[in-house]
């Protein structure tokens, strides 16, 4: 797309408020910015204009923008983050989650892949014991996995013991929108359901059992649902589990691992699949309690 | 700034969601998306994409804005929009006004220009007699003003009878940032003091008493105020009076009329401020209610 910043004048239509207006504005920050808000300012405050410019963004059509945006915010509360989901679903946070994850890691390679935390997870999951469930509220068609693995050093190899592996995920009734984190909207889930903290033993391991992933839709009550409306695309996204993990003295992480046998990983709403992330569930023997199985192994860098 | 986005790749740092993830994120809108939405999201995505990467946006960064845009939507109702004073303080509101402004009225010159409507107009306003005043809680330090003018068409220079003139400002007491449509933060002025709707007579006349209006800062308890602040801003807006002109069969005029003589005309906190709309208030001679006249003209364009 040509900009309508072009020093040349080549697009076609005048430019009322062009480059002077642009530069006046950025220029109006005082000799007391902090200059890295100086820095974010200045090219946020570009890339605005330019885009209003681009494609002259009439007053009614702003107008639209900001009440979504105001929208976002009345609906956003401490369970609840409309903004992001926002974000999300023109894959800002999956961006900003890969520039942060680059820029802190460049040299090691061997290490577990970010993925974004996405709206839905929550601090006051309770820590449970390794090799107990977080799955109580199991719905008919659920299929329990036994998941388990290690949490190792990505410098030394060494297993990180007393490292808390915080996971969550939806529920299998994807179609109703099911989630804890929106009270409410399933009687039926007790609270913190299918969300559970756990910690490594002395060689690093985790286990617990939960269900297997299923495909679901991103809120469709909010803004965010009525963009994807709008934008003529799904609201689902492909069958994964959230994991958090953290160990002392190594960069925290946060994740997303997928079935590599959903049929939404290549249209992700939120646009968060990385090949690296990617696991296959396994059948799981002689357990009564579960039909399915999942290793994963998870390798932390040091703290910066 | 250098694009991230360069395809030659010289930006120095790994270039990770890059611009095929950019076009991914474009390319999953369906076929049904209404075309300008097209338009005007695929601009969006790859504008807000740009600047993450050309400040390498941190999800930190990014999730502070979130949250002041959550906030913003948190701030906002009925009588006042803070998602609308965030865009104001980074120049939006007047970009888009003057690219909205330009595309309707290209060929017609002599049409009174348009500013920003602001966030604080109402509809709720009470219809008043020519003649009559808008100041009912009048302050000490405030000075009365006798204000008339004609409404007339730009392109026949006729007459617009019957024509409103929506007229809204702010008290002299800019200090305590006291307006109406922040109930409670005056509770010396009564409701829709300083607001008025004057209809024109057969010569397309109107008039009313008002203030000589004074600078006054912009509600500094939200999002805009302190994004003000972070970037070493005054919150002040020159002196000015709000209108709004309506005529059947006209295009309707926003605007805001400056007093030549204030300080702030150069600093505008939300860059509204043009040459057109500056006007000098002059003694008013035989009138005991008023000190100052102010004539302002108006000119209307024939509706698209």
């Amino acid at each position: 797309m040509a900009s309508s910043t072009d020093q040349n004048g080549q697009n076609g239509y005048v430019d009322v408020l062009g480059l002077e207006f642009t530069r006046n504005v950025i220029g109006s920050m005082g000799p007391d910015t902090w200059p890295r808000l100086r820095e974010v300012m200045t090219a946020l405050i570009k890339h605005v204009h330019d885009f209003a410019r681009d494609v002259q963004l009439t007053t009614d059509e702003w107008m639209a923008g900001v009440q979504m945006i105001n929208w976002a915010g009345q609906m956003s509360d401490s369970k609840r983050n409309e903004g992001q989901l926002l974000c999300d679903v023109i894959g800002l946070e999956s961006l900003v989650d890969d520039i942060t994850f680059s820029a802190a890691t460049k040299s090691t390679s061997g290490l577990t892949a970010s993925a974004i935390l996405g709206p839905f997870w929550r601090s006051d999951a309770p820590i449970r014991e390794n090799g107990t469930t977080i799955t109580f509220d199991t719905p008919e068609d659920g299929q329990i996995v036994f998941m388990h693995g290690k949490v190792t050093s990505v410098e030394t190899g060494r297993p990180l013991a007393n490292a808390t592996v915080d996971v969550w995920q939806a529920s299998t009734n994807g179609k109703n929108s099911e989630r804890l984190d929106c009270r409410g909207q399933d009687s039926k889930q007790r609270d913190c359901n299918l969300r559970g903290v756990f910690k490594t033993d002395s060689e690093g391991k985790y286990s617990f059992y939960c269900l297997r992933p299923t495909p679901y839709p991103i809120p469709q009550d909010g803004p965010a649902g009525k963009l994807l409306g709008l934008m003529d695309r799904h609201v689902f996204r492909p069958a994964h589990i959230h994991l958090m993990v953290c160990a002392s003295g190594c960069r925290s992480l946060t994740t997303q691992i997928f079935d590599e046998d959903c049929k939404y990983l290549g249209n992700d709403s939120v646009f968060a699949v990385k090949d690296d992330l990617k696991v296959r569930f396994v059948p799981r023997k002689d357990d009564p309690r579960a039909e399915l199985e999942l290793e994963y192994n998870i390798s932390l860098a040091k703290a910066a």
